[in-house]
């Protein structure tokens, strides 16, 4: 049997994820193929509270620090008993954001030195990632406008808007240096950005079958 | 007006930490000293929801990286929020366990490499440290036993001698090269440990005065 794949969206607050999840779980559904989705942080029992003290509102303020080792304890406890027995099954995982999401706004929004993410992610992940990622590129006064048509915005989503702008640039930068990571103009209206992701999840699809 | 002093202690499980901690709350009290006592992890509200889910008794597995991870933001926490503030009001700070314990425990006990543990920690407390630390040193098995005649043992209390036997190594080993570490024979009677203590605690306070 055959090992799953585990492809990943990732994006600013609004830049449409969950709805490229919901293309990308059609797609895997019609070609056969079983899958199972996550969001980060959070998809365990233990991850899940964690997730709540990341977005919990309390007067405690969170340090950013342990924001970060929140978000990794987080992420270790969904890899070791989710993400990779199930890849180990042969099912495919979709990801609601993953480590990139932590590259991006601990080390990019929050500028935590990389001294501190890398030996942190590495004894994590120690080398797991993703097969393909797709990556929602927007201009976050978009993405905020969008989510906020939504409802309220949680602690991190009203952050300044320089806080997104460093994320977005890490994003970028990953993108430009892994091959993995697709970009996805997702600025443009939902038939083209479905029309994007269309191409690149069936031209990748040939590639690994 | 003086910055409080952080007087911290340390050891295994049934060393006789909290039993310390009553005797040198009552020797502060008899100096006119105002303090607070912190346990960790936890002593703030999120800290202490971190706390829950490192000693939560659940089927799912808490990986070694993910305590190490709740560890530390619970100690970014503590440290920001209640520890700092206090020791700036001129308020003296007891702590029932503190970095020493991550360093030995997970270090030690759980055998993390300090290319882990060293980045989190500096970044995490960024030079801080305990004024004077007490270090109850026993033999685990006459610890365990004492903490086993007070009722159930939790999830980290049953581990096997040997994790205990590498965590005291790595407790003695800093406290030979850390000279604000004083070791107490804890192995003793009460009526010993308490005088061991009372010498170190008055000429510790002499000093610093
Ligand atoms: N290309 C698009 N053009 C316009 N609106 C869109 C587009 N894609 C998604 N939307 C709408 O924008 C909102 C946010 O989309 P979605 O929930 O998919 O984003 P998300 O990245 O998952 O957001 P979050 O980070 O908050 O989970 C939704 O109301 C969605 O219907
Ligand atoms: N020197 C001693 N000799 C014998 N028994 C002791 C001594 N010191 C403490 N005890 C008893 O051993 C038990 C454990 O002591 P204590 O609770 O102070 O340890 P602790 O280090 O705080 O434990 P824990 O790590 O579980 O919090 C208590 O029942 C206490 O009364
Ligand atoms: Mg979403
Ligand atoms: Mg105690």
């Amino acid at each position: 049997m055959n090992r799953g794949k585990f492809i990943v969206v990732e994006g600013l607050e609004g830049a449409g994820k969950s709805t490229a999840i919901a293309q990308i779980s059609a797609y895997l559904q019609s070609q056969g193929i079983e899958f199972i989705t996550t969001r980060e942080p959070g998809g365990t029992p233990l991850a899940e509270q964690m997730r709540a003290i990341v977005k919990s509102e309390t007067d405690e303020p969170l340090t950013t620090e342990a924001e970060l080792l929140l978000m990794y304890a987080a992420r270790a406890q969904l890899v070791e008993n989710v993400i990779k027995p199930a890849l180990e099954k042969g099912v495919w995982v979709i990801g609601d954001r993953h480590d990139l999401s932590s590259l991006a706004y601990q080390g990019g929004g929050r500028q935590l030195p990389e001294t501190l993410l890398m030996p942190i992610r590495n004894a994590v992940l120690q080398g797991f990632e993703p097969d393909l990622t797709l990556l929602m590129d927007i201009d976050p006064k978009i993405g905020l406008q969008r989510a906020a048509n939504r409802g309220e915005l949680d602690r991190i989503e009203r952050m300044e808007l320089a806080f997104f702008e460093r994320t977005r640039a890490v994003y970028l930068t990953h993108a430009k240096i892994n091959p993995s990571i697709k970009i996805i103009d997702a600025g443009l209206s939902l038939e083209q950005v479905q029309g994007q992701i269309s191409s690149v999840l069936t031209s990748w699809f040939n590639d690994v079958q």
